[in-house]
């Protein structure tokens, strides 16, 4: 009987996340609608849905991942093709939400611009977001309407219970690194994962004006496992440069966790080619060939907070990004 | 004195239309002002005013021409940090105004894009946009704040009147053709430029169910000199149509003018390539490098609107498409 | 059971349109709502429903045809009440959309009324427009709310195919003849109808300035039964003067088709007089006795748009007005 | 040096108040600006500025009264004709507003109009209303922007003490009347501006169900001069209704003041036939041609209020309806 | 059958009704949500629905009484968890509406906090307000969303009927009296419900300037039994003052309803105290301990509102204040 | 002459914050404009303004401090008064935004009071606020309007080192210490302003599910002097718990920093007594009388950004909270 209910849910995939909407309808049993996307010689698009969605409940798979405008200007035509056929409800599936690092003015007349992305969806009309891991939790304040954000913590505290016991890795002789201050809670939620894991930050400071910025480590690293966890990689920069200070300062080797894998300009291969680094562990939120890599998918995640949503039952709290 | 009240402008440009703005500049005397734009590894890109623009009538220029949805974004982030930097009135210069095609519903569940970008952009907050040749004039009311929408008309009346009497060839031998049904009021107006020219329309249609469309032209070209006009020179597939069909007609020859010139897909080469095709007249609200082309400026046109409508002067209807 | 599904329709009548109104009721079989419309001594009018329309969807039938402002008050007035007595959906059905050619700023300080008016019904909360034939097909994008806007195209066809046929008239003797270049499409799609018919387009232009307008054909006439297509029948005007050029340029007769007859100031009387008009068609769109003119009636195709919408099911293509 | 800060503003009349706008003009000594209002044959109407606006403050004087939508959609296309011709600031002098007495909702389904008017001024963009004596003083809250609502009662208050006084009526044998329950107010304020006079008040009730309605004077009329006092004189049949009910419990004679003189049907005839009422006042609020009436201008007042507020001066408490 | 049109209604009480509420959801037979409030120690709060809303009718339940803005406050938080909390539709109970008497600008500069709080609960997204006896019924427009204002006065004509006739107090000998010219449609009203009773009201003014304020009563009390009837009982000063001038011009006894008991300041003591006052009776929309006073309860009328919205049945017009 | 550019301006200052407006208006050089506050008998409040607005730039000091919900209605209503009295532009100062805690929904179905509150202060219509250390920076993106967020770290860094040298405390033997993971960037930032100091941050967690929170200290502070640095000081529940954990790891000494002292029940006494803090420094963002504590005053900041803001100089970057 509870099957019948997902009968007015039209779920769309345009083209940033297509294998994850696969996955996502192949879970929740329905068939994916059909769109019309058209690029034109000239760069512009146009995507209109073929399928009827008129009083439909509709959900649209996108990450407004690179290139970021194009994704986000062909979510919100399709949005506005979708009321223009008089669709019921549209709810959007953001798995990686571009922008997201503009959230505050760090410098004189610097944009919001994760704020007008949210103003921008809400002015085409949406009625929810599903997303993951936003950078900060605040973001959510800045839709107008209802949003999930899911967190990855789970998930790779199952990723990483297995791969440390098939490894003979203690899980006390693991440290949760946070790279910077801004990841902080990501480090202490998958630390909680681990038992008895330790707890490290990497401080960033400039000891004076006009010297240099230094690193540190604050906790213990000394012949510890190091598990450096972060929302985004993204020219795999802030990873690289944890390794050589965390190999200098004695840790035994390195993990890296990352929710989006943003992975711009040769990221890739500079995480590969550095020996300290032993693994690099990824969702699928944004859809990569890294056939390396250990990716984690999240379409279950998402799958199950859409039927819950359409069935009315309730989702764990801990796949909420809840801090 | 009147110089005194420009103080309070300051002049951005962004990426699309560099020269256009220094232009623009140079004839109001006044200095652009300094943008930091940044592009990320990832795609993302940032936009803000190094200029203080507190207090400041802003005037932006960027066509957001081909990478279209990239330089929209760049756009309307940068009007953010303008607000953020609290300037007192953003006024956008659009020479060329992208995604303008899609401006009804053609088909089923079609967005009304032009639309949209008008909202857009009233979402983040302008007070007014100067822009060129809309392409159906009815787009002004898309925008919720005032729109000065100028007519290339009489800049191509001087360049035709000019080149053909250069060429001895009398006006009353020309016919200004309109490739389609949406252009009729361009040819029109550029006929009444020129002293006794013809007019012509070239009519597409379907003969029956299920037979090819037929194009014919509807008025006289036989053994006239023929003008097209059009708004959009794109993939030039309609300007190679129309030489094509009017060869085959016994016309003369052929000039093509266009406002806005896309040219994507290697239509320059294709333009380039039809004898019969004799001239390619263009504006510059899209900055393009076409030595074989000839360019007019419309920096003139859109400065004369600046200073009028900040020393409360008035403009001459004949820049105006009114239509 | 499909009939069940029209239970939660109301569908209201105003003062502009009730013939109309009773016709969609009857081919819908549903009962039209009870109204109360006062007029007060100076003027003013009061709209409520008797009928109980909480929870219901609401379709209120109103041409916003002459008195236009008091038809449009009325209306806004009554979708007030509508709300006020919670309806959960209120549809609009306006078979002319009154001050739609003020759909642009043709001279300085023009009011965009089109648009206005499409805001005024905006603020009072609307879900959705069924219109016919607007002036312009970018109307479209002035509203918030989707609109279906229908095209009588279909509806002549059938009708002129039939007369030529009992006149003896070969469709390939036929010219079809915008009267200017605003109606190029309805003629276009109107000659579609009529295999082999020719296009031609009367063209006004000033030869050169202070030297008075000069209308000419553009296309073949000559021994041809004319057929002039315009939306709107206002003041006959540009009929008589349409027939008085086609009978000097040796056409063989003319008819008449207008989606809208607004006929104001002795227009009627105009056009049956003039001998050359063999036949005036219009629509009921605005609802006027003139026993002489043939009436299509547009209601089936209104009835089908809105049994389309409650029930799901698709509209013919050829329907609407996508041009 | 005062007289240059009203250099800025320009003073508009349409086609409701033309008198009084002039008379406005005149007290500010600032020239009328230039409207086009053009009635086309079907009855639409479009107007737009002449004179420029650019920059300007615009007040725009124009009674919403019979034909009330008319000059309601006249005024709302002017206003958005004002807004493409880019004025800074728009006012509005609304001496009359129409359906004003649609203030509640007195019965299941009815609409709210004054709010909805408000609603749609709003809509159109307006920066401020000055009006006169609205039915209700809470409909100030159904605009977004400030209201001035001026009070007639000191202007009566010096026509009556000048009257009686010529009449040699002492003010302590003038009963000031309330028609019903909704003028109290006014009553009570002109009885202020007459000393020693009496206040009374008719009361309307039904006895039982179903039994009509009963009219009765609670206070002191018996042997008084009595002055019926309401802001609407529309059909008269209150005010007739008064005289007889007043007349029948011994008052002496009957004088009757209101604000607006609405006056439809007849209303005139059966006031100045009425032998019992002495005389009736009213304002220029709406601008009628009656020999027989007394009419006090509102212009001094109403110009007051425009110098006030562009020179930052202060107007009197008692010019207000403060109540 | 009927009942089950009520199991998608969820009812949460706040901290300023809970017997009140209680009393509904009893009378409907639907269980109370459960609802966190959390208090903290700077005086913050945090509202939160415990009980799954997600697609349900919500009805909330709170009287923004003293506390005021913590009430409110209280009220706008909890609307904002709902919506986050994804409820379908958010509906209010205010049986007192807080700060309905600053609902005109009676000073230069004064807020119209009446129509301010409407803005605020209209910002955080409400579908509808059940409220009571308004201090006046315009307020009703302030609001964007639908307004259902209930009249207590077919409650007190029961209650008085009843005891006027246990008292053996004839109908006929009863004056209703309005304390003041805002109250007059309430005197009138319960008056209708009190056969052969008479009217009168209170008339305070100031003879001249400077000199103090002086009430006369208008209408017959002597040798009355009087019934003041007001919609606030604050200070009880009104009715204190009424007391002693009634008593003065030798009535009878005075009786005292009032809709809403805010009853601040020793304002029970001062009215228990006064010997003239035999009865003072309320209505519960202000929960209050108050053992001397009678207390009608509002329950059955807000529950028979609520049903008949939902189930689509009528309420009877003498529930509603439609004056 | 640059003064002449304040006369514009009025400061106001409402009931939270009367000294810090008064040191304000000192510094600036302008009077504080008259204000009426009225608290009436039943908790409701009325706020105007006295000194005349009509087209200055105000300014209004108010922290939304306890009674929070009082202060922020207080200052909703006054804004809705300053709007009704035509200001031209109203900016807010709010030194302590209160409500900055629920920032995200940490738990389902609670509120983001803060993004609300940020609204409500949006519909009431307000042109820029100040403020000082939000909660988190984020919150910027909360408010439509531009933002500017000061940060104290200047001013701390100011105090502790003309403490410190006062006492002989090398900053190298300084420990900065964050009391949580959401402090980080403070005190980062403040041990960027102490030469040498070092980092650590207080790591609270749940070693397994179903055991009680542990918290550790992360970084060095053996034998140093700890200087706990935080936004809000609320119950001091916090910096007790640090103090004693902080002791137990063998630091020398504690200071404690606060932005905000809202010390909330017995909080002050607490931290008095408990004997290892050696002192506590806040700033005058929320007003208390604490004679033992170290106020710090944020009024020279404040007055130097309206002063920047009204004349269009610059502020410096470390005054701004840019982390």
């Amino acid at each position: 009987m509870q099957e019948n209910t997902l009968e007015n849910v039209v779920l769309f995939k345009l083209t940033s996340s297509p294998a994850l909407a696969e996955e996502i309808a192949c879970l929740l049993g329905v068939k994916l609608g059909e769109v019309e996307v058209r690029h034109f010689a000239d760069g512009e698009v146009m995507a209109r849905p073929l399928t009827n969605v008129r009083g439909k409940t509709v959900y649209v798979v996108q990450s407004t991942a690179t290139p970021v405008a194009e994704r986000l200007m062909e979510l919100l035509i399709f949005i506005d093709g979708l009321r223009n056929a008089k669709a019921k409800e549209i709810n959007l599936v953001i798995p990686y939400y571009g922008f997201c690092r503009q959230d505050r003015i760090a410098r004189s007349g610097e944009p919001i611009t994760a704020k007008l992305v949210a103003d921008l969806l809400n002015t085409v009309g949406i009625n929810r977001v599903i997303t993951m891991d936003l950078h900060t939790p605040q973001t959510q304040g800045f839709f107008s309407c209802p949003v999930d954000d899911l967190s990855p913590t789970s998930l790779f505290g199952d990723y990483y219970r297995k791969l440390f016991k098939e490894k003979n890795i203690p899980t006390s002789s693991v440290t949760v690194v946070s790279p910077d201050h801004g990841s902080i809670h990501r480090a202490r939620d998958l630390a909680s994962e681990l038992p008895d894991s330790k707890l490290a930050i990497i401080d960033k400071r400039r000891p004076a004006p006009n010297v240099a910025e230094v690193s540190q480590v604050v906790g213990e690293v000394h012949n510890q496992v190091c598990l450096v966890v972060d929302d985004i990689i993204d020219t795999a920069g802030t990873a690289i440069a944890c390794a050589s200070l965390l190999e200098k300062e004695g840790a035994k080797a390195l993990y890296v966790a990352g929710t989006h894998g943003v992975l711009s300009q040769g990221a890739e291969e500079k995480i590969h080619a550095h020996s300290f680094i032993k693994d690099l562990c990824l969702t699928n939120s944004i859809e990569k060939n890294i056939p390396w890599a250990s990716i984690i998918s999240i379409a279950p995640m998402i799958a199950g907070v859409i039927r819950a949503s359409e069935l009315g039952s309730s989702v764990p709290d801990s796949w909420m990004a809840f801090y």
